[in-house]
């Protein structure tokens, strides 16, 4: 296989664009899909203030890596959720990335607030994923206000949020499809939230941060073993496979054509 | 495993109905599906001409065997398709049936009428399943309106429909959301389409075959090799071997909730 572009060696082959790349151009090529989902679903400018929502994971790495690199103003906000070695190791990862490239980052740390997520998974009778979900939601935007940010922007690449819409889908959940969206614009106190990596798959962005030297945490999260979203995504890389292109044709069609059938609370009559 | 009725031996075990069955109790419960899915969108009655559409294969035999069986007035309708040995067999076992049973049945030639399915293949570009299904709706409402049936019944059953759904859904195509329905009314020329089995799985109508004696062609048709709906099944039935009863809840839910949002042509402004 060689790269689509220079006809070198290609390191990857994207069998859902047809097309393989050596590092450089598809280093362009990823670098070009982030830029077109920024303009496409107009998510911010080079005037707003940004704060990138940072795991320690390589979607969040990445992004942050990458918006940086694009000259964007970033800070990173990273909350500690107080799961035991995990949190540990993911925060070593993200001081690292910090110091290497001198960034800037803002970190909550749930335990010394009192109620790291093995506290609040013992008081709710929910999912853990379910109740640290809403307590990142509510950070991210105490943080983003207290710091006067435009932007809240988050490392959810197209596997996350076709895995998301394909539960909802399964469901039918109606009140969830209409939340839907690569952006959801402000709305009171709630600043703005963008997924910018939305046109990238995991393996994609996988592959970047490999290429990239950017060093994440590889571990998966202790508390999501069981997580529904695992189930939907392999379902979704079977019909992948089969069909290359799937993933990104049912999201982006989603966001394009059916979101807008179920934003209203009442059902149309015909 | 133990038949939830009558304690007894169970000899299936639906997970999604967190319940095993024994022989009798399994007929008892399969015909309720059937009753609750007629009475729940209002297919038929006991004044109707049912028309039923036969191929030789599980779901049509079961579903005609059991609407005769309650006492329905019903005619099978066969189209000989000409598919070589495929199409030979299929005949062999809808006569079969229909001699033992003693039920009318109406057959259709595509051969004898010069357009069997692989003389059309030749002519059209499209996949074969596809001419195949353009052919088949025409005689079915033809026959149907030159007998003056009021009914055309289909065996197609859950997983044929949430497979279908499935695909409609990943293309968001609104055309074809809006016309997924277990009944479609009775429009011009049109005859009113029912789906009797579509609380039913493939596996369900499978065992309901074997248990009560009904022998069907078990070969798939060799014109569908690589036809989109097998990975379409695949993909469902692995979710719902982890969540069990997610393509009856998919299915359902979209027929109570989502397909009236895809009825109307313009999108509906906010």
């Amino acid at each position: 296989m060689k790269c689509r572009t220079c006809g070198e060696r290609a390191l990857i082959n994207l069998r859902r664009h047809n097309a393989g790349f050596c590092k450089e151009h598809f280093n362009e090529f990823f670098i070009r899909q982030v830029e077109k989902a920024i303009h496409k679903y107009e998510m911010f400018d080079y005037s707003d203030k940004i704060m990138v929502c940072i795991s320690g994971g390589k979607d969040s790495l990445v992004l942050w890596y990458l918006l940086h690199k694009m000259g964007f103003d970033t800070t990173g906000m990273y909350i500690n959720l107080g799961i035991g070695e995990y949190s540990e190791k993911s925060l070593e990862k993200v001081n690292a990335f910090t110091d290497k490239h001198q960034l800037r980052s803002i970190v909550v740390n749930l335990t010394e607030l009192g109620h790291p997520i093995p506290t609040l998974e013992r008081h709710v009778k929910r999912h853990a994923c379910s109740i640290c979900g809403t307590a990142k939601r509510y950070y991210f935007n105490r943080v983003a206000n207290e710091n006067n940010f435009d932007i809240v922007a988050t490392g959810h690449n197209l596997d996350d949020e076709a895995a998301r819409l394909m539960g909802n889908t399964l469901k039918w959940d109606e009140a969830y499809l209409a939340k839907m969206s690569p952006v959801l614009p402000a709305e009171n106190q709630i600043k703005k939230k963008v997924k910018p990596l939305i046109r990238l798959t995991e393996l994609e962005v996988g592959a970047y941060a490999f290429m990239n030297g950017i060093d994440y945490i590889t571990d998966e999260c202790p508390k999501s073993v069981g997580a529904t979203s695992m189930i939907y995504k392999n379902a979704l890389n079977m019909m992948e496979t089969e069909m290359p292109g799937t993933k990104h044709y049912f999201y982006s069609e989603f966001v394009r054509k059916a979101a807008e059938r179920f934003k209203s609370e009442k059902k149309r009559k015909i």
